[in-house]
């Protein structure tokens, strides 16, 4: 199981463009058989930082996911809109977030 | 829908304590009918650091997770396995963490 979470912070003047592209980005990644899961969420107290919770559980489906199209575009378009760098972090499941 | 992510750092010497509270108390949370999703991650690369993402798609449910017996006790058995401060942040969901 490959589980990413991912802390982005937004710049203010690109947040309208970054919610267009990044719920083009998540929808997309939750059409691919091999995703588990795929949240994007936004924090209450501060508009510009969002969190991604992305699962696959086979090492094809990272793959397959990687080498989407809607992957490399996102990380075209992704960039200019976000203060880098994003901080991911790998994670293992304890409880929930089983296949 | 009230989404809340919880960083929690463990003391090394209190991993495998920890890990059995929480796996119970996660369990007990999943069970409530108010609960939309209860998961607790492990970090890869620090085992002692761990995350929670929790879902709640009304108020009643949260009250209803606030009051309950399991709440009450994971209120008392988890401060002294933890380096506090615990990290909480609320979220809204864009894509995802639908009810």
């Amino acid at each position: 199981m490959f589980i990413l979470h991912v802390n982005i912070n937004v710049k203010p003047e690109c947040l309208d463009e970054f919610m267009k592209e990044i719920t083009w980005f998540a929808e997309e990644c939750r059409k691919e058989p091999g995703c588990l899961r795929f949240d994007v969420l936004q924090e209450l107290e501060d508009p510009t930082k969002f969190m991604i919770l992305e699962a696959f559980p086979t090492d094809e489906g990272v793959v397959a996911h990687q080498q989407s199209e809607h992957y490399k575009r996102w990380g075209q378009v992704a960039p200019p809109l976000i203060v880098e760098p994003r901080i991911r972090v790998r994670y293992r499941p304890i409880v929930g977030v089983e296949g």
